[in-house]
This record gives C-alpha cells, structure tokens and sequence, in this order.
C-alpha cells in the first residue's frame, strides 16, 4: 500500500490548483484557510516548474449563483453560504490571489462542490489534452482537495497530492473532538498517501518533472 | 458549522449499508479492516428500526470484473486487487457477510470505486423513491464511506452519517506518519461533522427515527 509515481510526462500532465482564491486566503475572510496561506510559496515554485515543463495549468474557484440556486446542501453546513456573504460567483472573493495569478491561457473552473469534478467540465478538458497525470494543491485539504484527488483516481487519473502546498482550517468540535489544521493536514496526507494517490513535496515534484 | 439532522421521515429516507463483505471483514482476509467487526451489531440494531419504520435499505458491494478491466488505479494502490485474490466480484469475499444479510426485496449494489455513487444506478433508484436522507453506515470509514457521504452531499441529500457503525483498517506509514484505525476513524468523523453530514451513534439514530 504505497502508491508512487516515479516519473512525470509534462505533456501528460496537468496542474490543478484549487480554490486559491480570495474568500479563503484573505485574513478576516468569513471563509478563511488559516494555513492556505503558507500553500502560496509552494504553488508558486511548482507553477514556474509546470509552466517552464510544459504542462497544462489549471484553476478551480469555488463559488456559487447570488440567487443560491445552486446551494444544495452548501447552504445548511456553512453559513456564510447561506448568508451570502461569501463565496459568491462574480464577486472579488472568488478571484485567485494576486500572487498565484492565472495566466490568460489557463482555464479558470468556477465549481460549486468540493470535487472540482462534480458538475464541471475538467474531465473534458483534461480528455481532450490526453492527460494521464493530474496534479492537486490549493485549499482546502480535506474538502476541495481531497475531494479532487478522489474523483481523478475514480476516473483513472494517475494523481499526485502536493503536501505542503495545501492549507485548510482549524475544525471545531461537533461531537468528536477539534482538530487543528495542522493535525486535519496531516491525517488527510496519510489516508490519501494510502488510498488515493502519490504524496510528495512541492519541491520533490519539481524534481521529479524536471529530470 | 455544526450539521443536524432533528428530525427523519422514514418515507424519504434510504440507508446504505457500505462494503460489509467478507473480503473486509473476516479476519485473514487480505482486506481485513480491523475494526468494521465492531459495526455488525450496530448496523443489524439500526437495520431493524430501520426496516420497522419502512425506511428503504441498500447494500453496496466492492468489487472487480475477474478480468481486471474495471481495476482502473486500484490495481496500482492494493496489491490484493492487482492480484485478483480479493474483491472479485462473483465470489465468496464480495458477498455481504451473513450477519447482515439483505432481505430480497433490498437492493445489492456492485460497485467499484470508494464512491457508490460513482458509475451506479444508485442515484436513480434514490430519486425514483423520492429519497431525500441518506443514511451511510459500514466500512471502510474513511474510503468508501467517507466517499459515499460526500457524494450523496453533493448530489443534495441531507447526510447522516453513523459515528460507530463503521469502521476501518490501521493504516501504515508511507511518509505522513501511521495512523491507529481508531485514528483514523476520530479524524474522518471530525471532518465529516463539519463538512458534510451529521454524524450520529446507530442508537441515536434509532432514536430520531422513531419520534
């Protein structure tokens, strides 16, 4: 049970960076990410690497419809769905980061799930370009992360999860204990490190695509 | 951010009962998961209010074609599968364990990746019954229920999710540390609790359901 992807075709390849966007990075944000932060250094390093290699880059922002007719169930677990107030499409919240900047070639996917796969067309995408490998990082770890690693393995993407280029929240306690960010970081990287698909660095990666 | 579920009709509300099959649950078995054993009795408690009260029940199975053609990335990730000596469908290890044997009338779904959702007619049956609450109950934690919830989630049906009845495997350390699969289960219910479901004992549930 150790899955390993030890070498990298950059054409097959393809970068998907998750949900960098304002509502979970900036401080004071409803939504905030409190380690989505320290993801932003890495991301950056891998992007250069990806780009300079040739691989397709991809972004996800998660957002939904100002009317919430796209809520679902998004609604009743996070109230500042529910209210409104973040998470929006159209608004600046849900633009990424100025320092992870897309450039104008690369898709920018406006998701409403934690999968950047449910209800969207990256898998169209990634098919048309013949992409075997799917790289995942952003925020946050143990939902949009995780939940996009999950539907590239169903649907037979080789994937590589980039540990510290993830960030996420510290989770209260709803019955079972709180669990700080560091520690949802760390029991998240061994289940998927097991289950899902090749754990590394951000810089392992770049090694790795550069050799 | 806390997710509740006060209140269940029995007429909208399905339960799935997840991979409790003797390829994971008979002890030397390849896939052993240590601790699905001590879900059987909850499970069986909650089936029996659950069929009382005319709830609609499910079973899923994993499984794989004797031909490999389904193995997509799970080849690579369990070595059992890979081999063909567990999680086949058509044999003894993917037939639910006697313990909670399905009535007849109760559906068995042959599923294939963590998810029973994903490549499923599990969706369509639900809709057909007008189900609304989906109840996620079996093994593994943190894989096939784990994926099972968010799915169902995504798709907008309320989530339960059953806190000791289900259970999972130790898992092993490929770089992130090993986690106990009481680790592994703490940090799964935490996760799932704030993100996804509510997260309730097989009794509290039988509780609700009989209000």
């Amino acid at each position: 049970m150790a899955i390993r992807v030890d070498t990298i075709d950059p054409s097959r390849t393809a970068v998907l960076v998750v949900d960098m966007q304002h509502d979970f990075l900036d401080p004071g944000a409803a939504m905030f990410a409190r380690t989505a932060q320290h993801a932003v250094q890495p991301i950056r390093e891998m992007l250069d690497a990806a780009r300079e290699t040739g691989m397709r880059v991809f972004f996800t922002v998660h957002g939904h419809r100002p009317d919430g007719s796209d809520h679902g169930m998004f609604g009743g677990i996070w109230p500042p769905i529910a209210q409104r107030s973040s998470l929006v499409h159209g608004t600046r919240g849900t633009q990424v980061v100025p320092a992870l900047a897309p450039r104008d070639e690369e898709p920018v996917i406006a998701k409403h799930r934690y999968s950047a796969f449910f209800g969207t067309d990256l898998d169209i995408q990634l098919r048309q370009h013949a992409v075997e490998t799917v790289v995942v990082c952003g925020t946050t770890t143990e939902c949009c992360c995780h939940a996009t690693a999950r539907d590239a393995m169903f649907l037979d993407y080789e994937v590589i999860f980039l540990s510290d280029a993830t960030g996420t929240f510290d989770q209260p306690d709803n019955g079972y204990g709180a669990m700080s960010a560091e520690e949802v970081q760390r029991s998240t990287l061994v289940v998927l490190a097991n289950t899902t698909g090749h754990v590394m660095t951000a810089a392992e990666f770049v090694r790795t695509a550069r050799e």
